[in-house]
């Protein structure tokens, strides 16, 4: 997504398309998935170099969900860390959709609440069909997209409260994109690598094969509770590595970048 | 809002209006309130009659939001049944927007989850204008309208999971409506009465008077972490008189009814 419109990534530039849809929510909310951009008109191409990095020029938000749901624990990695079993039950949760930045978004440091913002880079999974009580079979067939997120969290907000919910909604602090790869683009849902960097420095290396809950499991088990609808994304946790892990939180200035594998570089800094 | 578009409220009857806006929820985010419905040409006329009771007729959901917030123990009446002083600080959640449902509709008993589905008659507030880190004195004016809400919750599956998201967000668990009142009809925030009835019987019976949180509170705590949006909706939390505090929880073919002063009443059959 491109303040110009939709756009598909091809040759080393954005081919921004002539589509019908407003945005990629607007596409997948009617046809379920990415593919009617193979096919679409090129309208201009933007080149990539002009369209990533750390301000990410003309790049959105790939997708503006009506639910965000989101996973606490869901890596091996991370649970070895706090040396307690794997939990036998995800802990889900919603952030506020209004957390929602795009690429290059500068994050302002809620200072009056936090001394503890943290990153968390993590895959985030795009609804394409609606999910009801779907077998772990079906789940992944009903995927449009996966994207990155960093799932922003302010550590000693979420002791004070006692759960996510606030610690994850302030305004900037989930960042998407850069752009979306389209499921039929995924070699499969246990293999995907995700990264982060901060200030320049490797943060979290690991890949969806430590997930706790693998995505068709986790998708399977938020629609025993609530239906999931196309354009609804899911953020699957996040492995070792926080700011947490290393007792070194987010300053302003801070950029921090997390790749998922044949996704655009996400890209956020830290403002007063 | 009707299955023939939005319409107001005059005469006995619902005046359905020529108005360029899919929704009310499209009409708040392009206006910040209502008031354009008040000039708008009708198109025809369905009576009241017509349009309420159990099965309420054309009647839809007056608001589809994207963020659906809520408050765990927000009346004194409820907090003294728990024998527990009030809380400090707000309990906040969110739940699934897709659990929201409109007037007369057949909500399914999730039996393979549980054996406790309770019933909370609330007042719904619809958000009108943007609030973020919003002074108590500025909150009300922000609103753009207020109706009921049934916030209904799995009391089993809150305690198993351990917080409101989960047991709150299965499909239908929140009827919405039957009208909008909108803000300048409101005699103001600390004055409105909710009710609500089960099987015929009265359950509940209060007054936003009876508020640990008062609504513009309320907005205000939750606007200081993350940012309301226009068409966002905020329940206000239940009175004391629901299933779990009689013992006495929803079967298949229960009716309930939920009534806020100056709002069509709200009804909702439980289904297997």
């Amino acid at each position: 997504m491109t303040s110009q419109g939709l756009g598909r990534i091809e040759d080393g530039a954005i081919a921004v398309l002539d589509t019908p849809y407003a945005d990629a929510g607007a596409l997948i909310e009617a046809t379920g998935s990415l593919d009617a951009l193979a096919a679409a008109e090129v309208v201009r191409r933007i080149p990539l170099d002009e369209a990533t990095g750390d301000d990410a020029g003309p790049l959105l938000a790939p997708i503006r969900p009506r639910a965000l749901w989101g996973i606490g624990m869901n890596y091996h990695s991370k649970a070895r860390l706090t040396g307690r079993d794997a939990p036998a039950e995800p802990v889900l949760y919603l952030a506020a959709p209004s957390s929602v930045s795009g690429p290059g978004a500068g994050v302002r440091l809620p200072a009056e609440q936090t001394a503890e913002m943290d990153y968390e880079a993590e895959i985030a999974v795009v609804i394409g069909r609606t999910l009801d009580h779907a077998a772990e079979a079906d789940a992944w067939a009903a995927v449009a997209a996966v994207t990155a997120a960093n799932d922003m969290t302010c550590r000693d907000v979420m002791k004070r409260t006692g759960w996510p919910v606030l610690a994850k909604s302030f305004p900037g602090f989930t960042p998407l994109g850069a752009s979306l790869l389209s499921r039929d683009r995924v070699a499969g849902p246990d293999a995907i690598g995700v990264r982060s960097w901060v200030r320049g420095e490797q943060r979290q290396d690991s890949s969806s094969a430590d997930m706790i809950f693998p995505i068709p499991e986790l998708l399977a088990r938020i629609s025993r509770y609530a239906v999931l609808h196309p354009g609804d994304v899911v953020l699957t946790g996040t492995p070792a590595g926080t700011g947490q892990d290393r007792g070194d939180f987010l300053r302003p200035g801070d950029t921090i970048r997390v790749e998922i594998d044949g996704v655009l570089p996400l890209t956020t800094r830290v403002r007063t």
